[in-house]
């Protein structure tokens, strides 16, 4: 029997939050309660608007409270003629973080998956195939995951693209830096081998 | 640079949870966006409705929407003449869980830390004393945490409670159940060797 039906309800919506099970929500309640209602009413307030103005952006897909993202928006970018292809806004982030491209992004929101009933135009192939037909793409790069279902979506999207006669490229696949090559799998030491590039 | 302020606004809300980095918070932002945005919609709510609504629970100090919790309500743990001083509403939920109570608690919110300017009256100590005052009160269980604060604070509260001719006793301090000796640090094999029960 607990003391505060409230705080019961509150340690339960908690756990909606991944990687959150009973004992963590618990202690996030407490933690809240006792030492920060301040960020706990931010919390609520930001949640509430996050969910009420965050849509999808109308040119990639990705998470925007504007029909058109700030990345999409800005004109040196759409100048660079690239567009990279990826799974996840998530996956945006952590290109921008390499600070390596410049060009736009499109954003799958998953990958090609039939056994799930997800095809095509769940993961906004119409709309990619409006850009590559309407807009002047020089390259477009394929950074789906190496899984291989993002590999089918790959290859899918590359199929598609050569209608439009777009260079599709592929991220490399191989030893991540700084790994050991003991510790690194079969399948991605056979891609390394694979994919080797001469040494100027 | 971002793709969406509001986003960023979200993940930076997220890490006023406990344990929850940029990384994690990102994660969460991401979960909740794209697959649960229900959920999402009624932490908000909880959240707002929790900090609103929550204090303190007049008798035992624990958390509650009502002037009164609901532990304190309950007669019978009233007629059981048992009182529990805890240092935080997760230790009632605790003892709660092992069944093994059936009396009410004090909860102090904390412990004496003179440095960190915690006094007495911080902790709750008037509120407890006049209810040694005025309840028919037969034993007083001390479950405060074996901390250095925990024991002073338990030593202060059964100095006072000495002047109402109320039964003190404080929780058992020893090797837990199921652990293995050689991994039990010094200070509670000592606790445990003096402490230790005659077998009848």
């Amino acid at each position: 029997m607990s003391f505060s039906p409230l705080l019961e309800e509150l340690i339960k919506s908690l756990q909606c939050l991944p990687g959150v099970g009973p004992k963590s929500a618990q202690r996030m309640a407490f933690h809240l309660l006792d030492k920060n209602r301040r960020g706990a009413q931010q919390l609520s307030d930001t949640l509430a608007h996050a969910i009420a103005d965050i849509g999808h952006c109308q040119r990639c897909r990705t998470f925007s409270e504007d029909d058109v993202c700030k990345l999409c928006l800005n004109p040196k970018r759409q100048q660079s003629g690239q567009l990279c292809v990826v799974e996840t806004p998530a996956d945006v982030l952590a290109i921008e973080q390499t600070a390596q491209f410049s060009g736009t992004y499109f954003v799958l929101m998953g990958h090609l998956s039939p056994l799930d009933g997800i095809g095509p135009d769940d993961i906004g192939m119409d709309i990619l195939e409006q850009r590559l037909s309407q807009e002047g793409i020089e390259e477009l790069i394929l950074a789906t995951n190496p899984t291989v279902e993002g590999e089918a979506t790959a290859y899918y999207i590359a199929e598609m693209a050569a209608q439009y006669q777009v260079n599709v490229s592929r991220i490399a696949h191989g030893v991540p830096v700084g790994g050991e090559l003991e510790l690194v799998d079969g399948t991605t030491l056979s891609h390394s081998f694979a994919g080797r590039v001469p040494l100027k």
